[in-house]
C-alpha cells in the first residue's frame, strides 16, 4: 500500500516554501531516534525501513496532489512547480532491521537538501515508529511462549488496514510465525494461518455437524471447541476421531475462552486417553506476554498462542517517543535546547561493544570516528537510489533480529524487569555537543 | 485508501469454501457491538460508517487476488470462480455516525447470504473499531479544552498510514477544528493546519533571522518560540512587532515544551504588555485530555491545543472489546456460550430514551419492536447500495455528534468519572434470547 505524497504534515509544506523562497537548499542531516524508552520496554527492535525506502524512492507529486496544494493558499506557482518535479537524491543510513536499540541512538540518518530531508518527516516517524513498536511487542510475547509458536491474529484490532498490514511483516521480524491477514500473507510473502471461526458452528445445525462438515472440507484442520462448552466440545472431536478412524486427519482443537491454564490441560488429558496425541492445543483470546508467560512457566500443554489485540495495538506501549531531528545544515551542527528535548548535533554513528558474544555497550561517536565494536548505520540509500547489497529478504531480517536478540544480556530481555544498558557518548561527540550548544546560545 | 479485497483473516476464507462446498446460502444477520466498555470510557461514540460502505461497495477480488488464494491450497476452481464475481448484494443497519453508544449494544447490523456477510467480519471490526476508538478519544480531549479549539498533530504517531488519515476524519467527528495531516485534508475535505517546525528555526543563522524570514514569506502565521528559550523567544517576537509595526500581522506563538501553564501566563503578560492582545497562544507537546483539564481548569491563557500522540493512539485505552458476531441464520436465532462471550440472537433496534431533552436509557429489542424512544438503527445499505437519503457530509455529522454529545447525562462525561447508562433488553428480545439458548444447548 502505497501512501500518498501528501501524507505529511502541513508545517513540512509552509517551511519547504520557505526555505524554497528563501534559496535554503545546503545539504541538510537529520537524525531519527527515541528520547526515552517506553517504561515497558529496555530496548526496541528497529523495522519498516524497507517498506519507507520504496515509499522515499517513488514519493511523487500528482497533478491532484498539486491541484489540492495550490487550493491551500500556502503556495506560489513556482514552489507548485518545483514539487511537480521533486524527487528524493539524497543518502539514508539506517541500522538493519531487526537491530534492538536504545535511547538517543540515531536508528536512521538522512542527509539531502533541507527541502527533501524535511519533506519526508512525517512519513518516517509514522512508518519506522509502526513498525519497530508492533515487532518490539512482538518479540516480548514470542520470549512469553518459551519455544510454542506465535500467530498473529490481530488483523481486527489493529489500527486500520496499514497497522495490520506492516504489523504482520513486525510481528514475523519479531519471530511470529504466521499471520492471519491474508493481505499481509500477499504483500509480504508471509505464512498464513486460520480455519474456522464460532459463527461456523452456530450456523450449523449441531457443533457434531459443524465438525464433520468442516473436517469433510478440510481434512487436516483446527477445530474450534468453545462455542458452548469446551470439554464437551473437545469430547465431539474424539467422537468424530472415533467414527473417522484412519480418515481423522484433523491437526488441533483450538480453545478462545475460559481458564485455558485447566481447559487445556483437561483437553490435553481427553486426548491423549483417546490415542489423539498428535492433535495439538491452540490458545487464543485477549492473550498478551504476561498471560502466555503465566501459562508457559506453568507448563500449560498449549502449543500455539493465537495473539490479538494486545499485540495489535501494542498496548502496554501504544507510542514511543520518537522524533526525527535536524543535525546539521550547511555544515554547521544544529541542534534545540527544548527543556528535555535536547538533541545530539552532527552526522553520527552508533558502535555496539561485545564481549564473548554479548552486547555490553554501545557508544554514539561522530560521523567518521573509528572506535571498538560494530558500527550499526549502514548506507541504505544513496543519491536517492536504495543500496542493492543491503537488501535483504524477510527471513534473513527475522534470522537476523534472532541473532541479535539473543546477544543482548538476558536482563534487558526478562518480562517485567526495568534494566538500562549502558549507552555512551564518544569524546569527540561530547565536544562537538558542547561546541554546538555554545554557538546556537550565542 | 481502498483496501484490498483480501483483507480479510484467513478463515473467513477457509469458512467461505465450507459454506459454497455444503451449499449453506442462507440469509444471515451479523452483529457489531462492543461488548465492555474499556475502564476509562462510560460511551463511545459510533464512526467509520462511509468508509466502511464504500469500501464494502466496491469489494472486487481482482485477478492477482484469485491467484493468491489459488496458491494457498484453500480453494478449488469452482470456488475461486465465485470469488471472481462476488459483489456484496446484502443490507446493513447501522447507527449514524456521531452516536454515542453503550455496551453490548449492536452499532451495525449486516443481513446477507451468510458468506457475503462473514467474508467482511475484518474489515467491519477494523475499520469501525479504529474510528469509534479515535472519535471517542478525540471527544474527551475537546471537552477538557472548554472552548478552546483542538487541532490534530498525531499523523507522525498514529498506527500508520490509514490510522493517520481516517483518524483525522474521526478526531473532527469528535470535535477536533482541524489536522496537520494535509493527505487527510485532501481525503475529507478537513481544514488543515501548520506552520514551522523547531528545525526551521534551527537552520536559519539566528531565532530572530528564522521569525523575519518567515513571517516575510507568511505574514500570518504562528511562530514557534521555545527552540532554544522560551521567554527569550517570546521576547523576540515582541521585538519583530516593533520592528514591522503596522506590517506585524504574526497570528500566534507555539508554546512546545516546559511548564505550559506558567509559560502560557508569561508569554501572556509580555505580549499584552506589547500591545500585542490579538497574537494568541498555541500550546502544544505530550498533552493528552487530563493535562488539558488541568490547564483549563486553572485559566491557562491559551487560545489553542495541538494534540499528538496520545490522542492519535488513545493512548489509555488503545483497543475496544469490539466484536461482530453471528446472531441469526436460515431465520433462526444463534448465539454462542462461551464463558465472558454471550451474544444476543436475532436482528434488532436500539431505542433510546430521553427525558427533557437529555438521554435517560436504551433499550435493545427485537427487530420489528415498536417501543418508546428514538429508533438508533437505519438502513444505510440495501441489497448492496448505499441508501442516498442517509448520506450526510462531515460538518453534519459532526453537528450531530455535538447534539448526541450535549444531550448525554453530565455525569457520563466527566473526565474521570466511572458511570453506567442504563441499557435494558426488552422482554421479547430476552425471551427469544432464552428460547435461543435452550436450542442450542440442547
Amino acid at each position: 500500500m502505497s501512501s500518498s505524497a501528501l501524507f505529511a504534515d502541513l508545517y513540512e509544506f509552509t517551511m519547504l516554501r520557505a526555505y524554497f523562497e528563501l534559496g535554503m537548499n545546503a545539504p541538510a542531516t537529520f537524525s531519527l531516534f527515541v528520547r526515552n524508552m517506553p517504561p515497558q520496554r529496555n530496548f526496541l527492535i528497529a523495522a519498516g525501513l524497507n517498506d519507507l525506502l520504496h515509499e522515499i524512492e517513488h514519493l511523487r507529486f500528482e497533478p491532484r496532489h498539486i491541484d489540492y496544494l495550490g487550493s491551500l493558499k500556502i503556495s506560489s506557482q513556482p514552489f507548485l512547480d518545483w514539487l511537480a518535479d521533486f524527487r528524493f537524491s539524497g543518502d539514508i543510513y539506517a541500522m538493519r532491521e531487526g537491530t534492538p536499540f536504545f535511547q538517543n541512538e540515531p536508528i536512521l540518518e538522512v542527509i539531502a537538501p533541507i527541502a527533501e530531508a524535511q519533506l519526508i518527516e512525517t512519513l518516517v516517524l509514522n512508518q519506522i515508529g509502526l513498525q519497530t513498536i508492533l515487532a518490539s511487542k512482538a518479540a516480548r510475547v514470542v520470549a512469553a511462549a518459551r519455544g510454542a509458536s506465535v500467530v498473529d491474529f490481530g488483523a481486527r484490532r489493529a489500527h486500520g488496514v496499514d497497522a495490520a498490514t506492516k504489523g504482520a511483516r513486525a510481528f514475523y521480524i519479531g519471530g511470529v510465525e504466521s499471520t492471519s491477514n491474508v493481505a499481509a500473507g500477499q504483500a509480504y510473502g508471509l505464512p498464513v494461518a486460520g480455519t474456522m471461526a464460532h459463527s461456523f458452528v452456530e450456523a450449523c445445525a449441531s457443533e457434531m455437524d459443524a465438525f464433520q462438515s468442516f473436517s469433510e472440507v478440510f481434512p487436516e484442520t483446527t477445530l474450534l471447541v468453545d462455542t458452548y462448552d469446551t470439554i464437551e466440545g473437545v469430547k465431539k472431536v474424539v467422537a468424530l476421531a472415533r467414527a473417522l478412524g484412519t480418515n481423522f486427519k484433523v491437526r488441533a482443537v483450538r480453545l478462545d475462552s475460559g481458564d485455558l491454564d485447566m481447559l487445556s490441560r483437561q483437553t490435553r488429558r481427553i486426548l491423549d486417553d483417546a490415542g489423539l496425541t498428535d492433535v495439538q492445543i491452540v490458545a487464543s483470546g485477549g492473550l498478551e506476554e504476561t498471560k502466555i508467560d503465566a501459562l508457559t512457566l506453568r507448563g500449560a500443554p498449549i502449543d500455539v498462542f493465537g495473539v490479538g489485540t494486545d499485540m495489535a495495538v501494542s498496548s502496554d506501549a501504544p507510542a514511543v517517543d520518537i522524533a526525527y531531528k535536524l543535525t546539521e545544515y550547511a555544515g554547521k551542527g544544529r541542534m534545540k535546547l527544548s527543556a528535555g528535548k535536547q538533541s545530539l548535533p552532527g552526522r553520527k554513528q552508533v558502535f555496539r561493544e561485545f564481549r564473548d558474544g554479548v552486547a555490553v555497550r554501545d557508544v554514539i561517536a561522530r560521523e567518521g570516528e573509528t572506535l571498538p565494536g560494530v558500527p550499526l548505520l549502514q548506507p541504505f540509500m544513496l543519491s536517492g537510489r536504495p543500496v542493492a547489497e543491503q537488501t535483504c529478504d524477510l527471513p534473513q531480517i527475522r534470522d537476523y533480529a534472532k541473532e541479535q536478540l539473543a546477544a543482548l544480556p538476558p536482563h534487558l530481555k526478562a518480562l517485567g524487569s526495568h534494566a538500562r544498558y549502558d549507552v555512551a557518548i564518544s569524546d569527540a561527540l561530547a565536544s562537538y555537543e558542547r561546541e554546538t550548544r555554545a554557538r546556537v546560545i550565542d
